[in-house]
């Protein structure tokens, strides 16, 4: 038992080690990719900058990084995808803040960007964002032409729709209200709205270290699983944290109506659920022929924070 | 002058059949590209046809499929990236009339999308017609790796920041209300916010031909006059027209006060300046050792729409 613990914990260590590297080199490149705040416009490159360094965990660089160490790629072929993925998650967040949509005032700690720059400057925030994302994968000169257009392909397709991230956000907010919701809509819902991004997280860590098809189907069902985790754990923590803790404003799924795991099953029955989810994830990993510890660590991670 | 004016009806003649074939092949590609309205989520896919195939005149695809045809590219080569610019053009228009933009209800005769679809929806349609314009050339395989990267990569920057449409959007909205804006801020925002993506229209014609730099420069420069040229045409039809004929609520620049072109020179010296814009297009064009005529009808079409 001591051990188990032992073992944990300097696990742990080593994964924070490994994601704050992660997220200072990403940062680094972030830094360097978008317009400083003195360029006109002003506010305009203000207010991208404001949500971009407000100190987010950068968990899908993370994940796309663990990947590509495991695949042995080195770290600055990485970096421009890993910095356009985040590009993404926070247009997502911006304009999932906004009034129309989650109306939410706190995020990461700091004001919303429409509250802070308002909803005009928000939404183009937002909106150049997604191109500059695009705009940082195509001029990745450390990758082939070939795998740019791969990268572009997979990331347009997971962030957009039918079956990526502005479709689940679509969904889910067409499901805020409704009491039917079952758990089969919710994982649908979930499969796009976080789980397209996180997976092609993963997946391009794969398609960057020149992966077979059978290795990339592998990390893909990983990554289906960590999704669902990620998930589940963001839920618990929407009513176990309170607001200064979560950095955005708690108990919003409940107010809001929304469908959530613990809503739909409880509380033990979801942290069962988030222990599953963890499990299947590494169950994976084993089919890889390669030392996969990093990316059991991340789902011990992600898992941990369902306590 | 009969003779001339027999030409010019012969060649509105012309450039008529040509831009309709244009429109006609884009929307035939469009219609394939986008989910269909009973795909889910379905208000999405709804709300992204209310707008793309609202009667929009493919003014960017006429103008890169005639560059294109200049050039002698075959019309297969230029489908897909004329459709996915006017993505990019229909999700801004989307954006742009949003309630915390430019607030307007009436866009080619019908509703905006916030007004028919809600803002939510409007929101995340603009956004996802975005991924989906990278998607199309991604995905085109009727071009090079190398050639799609470099179209990604021109044509995210025309619509992004700091020199392109989403940075003109911004310095558009910190302008209004503002009394002293000159002749050459309001040059400047045109640049950024229309010019841009009428540039990159036309440059990615002569990419995709495989055109030398200097070609490129010189179309670059045609489009640059002809970019200004249709600004001022468009403030003087806001002016001059009904909101019948415009397809959107007439009069809105100066209801906004919007520095415009009619605002800031009057009607008469307006019309001077379109005229000088139209005849610089075309000098431009002769530096060019082949036959532009078709390119010179683009500038006569867009002139003869402020009279």
């Amino acid at each position: 038992m001591e051990n188990t613990l032992q073992k944990k914990r300097s696990a742990e260590t080593d994964l924070g080690i490994f994601m704050s590297q992660c997220a200072s080199d990403v940062d680094r490149v972030l830094e360097d990719l978008i317009p400083r705040e003195d360029v006109e416009p002003v506010n305009l490159h203000s207010a991208i900058r404001w949500s971009l360094f407000a100190g987010g965990k950068r968990m899908r660089p993370a994940i796309l990084m663990a990947v590509g160490q495991v695949f042995d790629v080195p770290r600055e072929k990485l970096l421009r995808t890993s910095a356009a993925i985040e590009m993404i998650h926070t247009y997502s967040l911006i304009h999932d803040d906004l009034p129309a949509m989650d109306n939410d005032e706190l995020r990461r700690g700091r004001q919303t960007s429409h509250v802070k720059f308002g909803e005009a400057t928000a939404i183009l925030a937002g909106d150049t964002l997604q191109n500059l994302a695009f705009l940082t994968i195509a001029n990745d000169a450390n990758l082939t032409a070939d795998l740019r257009i791969r990268l572009i392909a997979e990331i347009a397709s997971a962030s957009g729709t039918p079956r990526g991230m502005v479709a689940g956000q679509q969904m889910d907010l067409e499901a805020e209200g409704d009491r039917n919701i079952t758990i089969k809509d919710l994982e649908a819902i979930h499969r796009y709205k976080t789980g397209a991004m996180i997976n092609v997280s993963a997946r391009s860590g794969a398609f960057i270290a020149g992966a077979g098809d059978e290795e990339i189907t592998v990390v893909g069902k990983y990554a289906e699983h960590l999704g669902l985790l990620f998930q589940i754990t963001d839920d618990i923590l929407d009513v176990t944290m309170p607001t200064s803790v979560l950095g955005k404003t708690a108990g919003k799924d409940i107010s809001a109506v929304k469908a959530t795991y613990p809503a739909l099953l409880g509380l033990e029955k979801a942290r069962e659920l988030a222990e599953i989810a963890r499990r299947n994830a590494c169950v994976e990993l084993s089919a890889l022929d390669r030392d996969c510890s990093l990316l059991n660590e991340i789902a011990d991670f992600i898992h941990s924070r369902s306590f």
